[in-house]
């Protein structure tokens, strides 16, 4: 209890912190209190590697597979020895609950997911699912209770198109249900292959408010963190995607016969196209990204002018205003080519797209006060990728801590970040749940 | 014996042509002495149109296959009615020969192809061969006997690769004859399926120096012609054609996650090259052509920065220098883009370049004043794409006419050309054999 007592101090200063922080001589406390097992989550990420990997030898825990059910079964077993006897919702999501002593007092969620991309790495998703049961270990260890009751949440299928928490949150469609996933079968076989019910699947649902807050802890997957020497990122929102599929038609020809001035090449117009996105996207402040990702050109051979092109387009940003904006101007800079080139750009927006999603920015500021207390170099930053926190801000304050990643790698087995970092970030998401216990 | 005679003086003067032409009011003479039968080309044109059709109802007269033999068939019934007693060479080459008053000069020879590409298009080829027969009739029919033999050429598989031109010139390699042609069998199956003899392959070979000319007529299958309003285009070559296989090597990474000055995005920087490719070739005076044809994206996804790109490119002009100058320009942009883009450019040359091939300058004069006597307006051009002609070029004075393909399109079932042109064309040729003959 009396470190109980020290902890609630601890969100106040980190002057005070540090005074108190000195009575705790054990290695697994910081001056500012409790402290996670940094040696333990490095090697339950190791161990969690072992589930999943294909006949060529890389990491395959896709969601639905074999991989991904074994490894689920190996953090269900870890959740139950500490005591949170973890259930499985109908949309496949595991959830484990930890009593507080206040049962009136919504709960607090955090966690994140275990499945993987094929040939992916073995920190994304990983790291906020073992940090959050380290927080659980933690506070079983030095019987904390918390006032509010805990739930770890570890989301199904998340790099599918975060289908567990969207279930949980906005609900999926029969339709949706009924689509092939990335590993064969359709996401309905999928969710009952994980002891999902997809007969059933409302019954996951959360209503808005039903969260006293929300927190991942995650990889930056990007290379900002490292590349500015910053050990901890608070996500101040989660990007919108909006995809389109762009049509560049030209008139194919023969690459002998026609001279330079009488052609329509749609390549050299697409090409033009890709460097104009990469002027837009760049060409104004903030940090929105533009991708042209993929390409297609027929009819594709040496000594054909291209008749046509069909590309992919990618505007993210933390502003829906923001890409309409950017795809505005990249319109007009399309519609100049097209005049340049004799040809003709068709833009057709996919139904895909996801909104921005803000995080609190009260649960932002108790992230960067903890992480600051700590000694941790802070900066607020968007999250280029999609993660399970932005259907999770539509019903509950939400917030997300990253921390480095190195060459700032993601979804390929060199994906990496350090021992330290993962402690350091484990450390921010302990004390920023305990934080909002008392906040 | 008098048509002869006039026709004897008709490569003199133009203005001497007009008086003697007056004699003769029938139709099929111009002023300038003997004319061909447009009517009979034309209708023959489309005849031929019959043989090689897929079942899309399109033109598919590829060599080797059904229509390209029944098209032969077809032909060479009409060399047998024109008397011209028709032999096919070990490669598949159809010959017909017309004996010259004087056995012991060397023949004139003219002709073209008969296959085309699939989906192809009704002119390309089949104009240059019906009109080297309406040639031969024209002669039968008032009784013209030319002081040299003559040589009616159908070359085989021109579309494959200039086949039957080049084996009757520096011949075929054994390899070459067992690679798999475009219709589905080896050449050498090919060879034998239209009545050559692959296992005896150069027993086609004819020694440089053999015969007096050659002169091919042809499409243009480029707009320069119809753009500038010009009727007759007198090749002054065909062009050289080397192809590189360029791969540019970035890092693939996730487009959310990345900021755009962390990137390393092999399409941005491929399209860079595409561009830079065209300024190259077009910043030079002259008829080059540059084109990058096909482009592959890997891994080639909305979401993903492209970590590789393979793009082909074409250089072609009537200069190897020049092209190795383009070239050496377009690898210092090459290396100019791979440092801003944080990527890496490899060009690898590919095997089946083709050397440029000049027509002979004497006959391109004999050409130019034929036409110009007939009262056709006149360029002097070079051929972008290649013909029987280039290798034609290395064992005799050899000569391509060009006539206008509307709209440039080549190689489509929109190929056009009109009946008056070819018809112009035709009479070019006519002309230029019988001045070839005494000059």
């Amino acid at each position: 209890m009396q470190r109980r007592t020290f902890i609630k101090e601890a969100g106040i200063t980190s002057v005070g912190l540090g005074v108190f922080g000195s009575l705790f001589s054990e290695n697994r406390y910081t001056e500012a209190g409790l402290s996670v097992n940094g040696k333990r989550i490095e090697s339950r990420i190791f161990e969690l590697t072992k589930f999943g990997i294909d006949e060529k030898g890389r990491g395959y825990r896709v969601a639905y597979t074999k991989g991904d059910i074994e490894g689920r079964a190996w953090f269900m077993e870890l959740m139950k020895k500490a005591g949170l006897d973890p259930t499985i919702d109908a949309a496949g999501n595991i959830i484990g609950k930890r009593k507080g002593k206040n049962s009136s007092l919504k709960p607090i969620g955090f966690g994140s997911h275990i499945d993987m991309v094929p040939d992916g790495g073995n920190y994304d998703g990983t790291l906020g699912s073992i940090a959050a049961l380290e927080v659980i270990e933690i506070l079983n260890e030095n019987n904390v209770v918390t006032d509010h009751p805990l739930e770890l949440i570890i989301f199904a299928n998340e790099e599918g198109g975060t289908f567990g928490s969207k279930a949980m949150t906005e609900g999926l469609t029969k339709e949706g249900l009924q689509q092939k996933s990335q590993s064969g079968p359709t996401h309905a076989e999928g969710i009952r292959a994980i002891g999902g019910d997809p007969d059933n699947i409302q019954a996951c649902m959360r209503s808005k408010g039903s969260f006293h807050a929300w927190v991942e802890l995650h990889i930056e997957q990007g290379g900002i963190l490292e590349k500015e020497k910053i050990q901890i990122g608070v996500v101040e929102g989660i990007v919108g995607i909006v995809h389109w599929e762009v049509t560049v038609e030209g008139f194919s020809n023969h690459a002998g016969a026609t001279p330079m001035n009488l052609r329509q090449d749609a390549l050299l117009a697409a090409s033009k196209f890709v460097v104009a996105v990469n002027e837009v996207v760049t060409s104004v402040k903030g940090t929105q990204v533009g991708t042209v990702g993929k390409l297609a050109v027929q009819p594709g051979a040496y000594n054909v002018i291209p008749g046509k092109v069909v590309l992919g387009l990618e505007l993210r940003d933390l502003s829906a205003e923001k890409i309409e904006m950017l795809f505005r101007e990249i319109e007009k800079r399309a519609t100049a080519i097209a005049a340049e080139t004799k040809t003709k750009f068709s833009f057709s927006r996919q139904p895909n797209e996801s909104k921005p999603a803000l995080t609190d920015k009260k649960l932002q500021q108790v992230i960067n006060t903890n992480a600051k207390a700590l000694g941790f170099s802070t900066k607020f930053m968007q999250s280029g990728a999609g993660h399970d926190s932005q259907h999770m801000a539509s019903i509950a304050p939400s917030a997300m801590i990253f921390i480095p990643s190195v060459g700032g790698i993601s979804h390929s087995p060199k994906e990496f970040s350090t021992a330290t970092d993962m402690n350091n970030g484990a450390n921010v998401l302990l004390k920023t749940i305990l934080s909002l216990d008392k906040g």
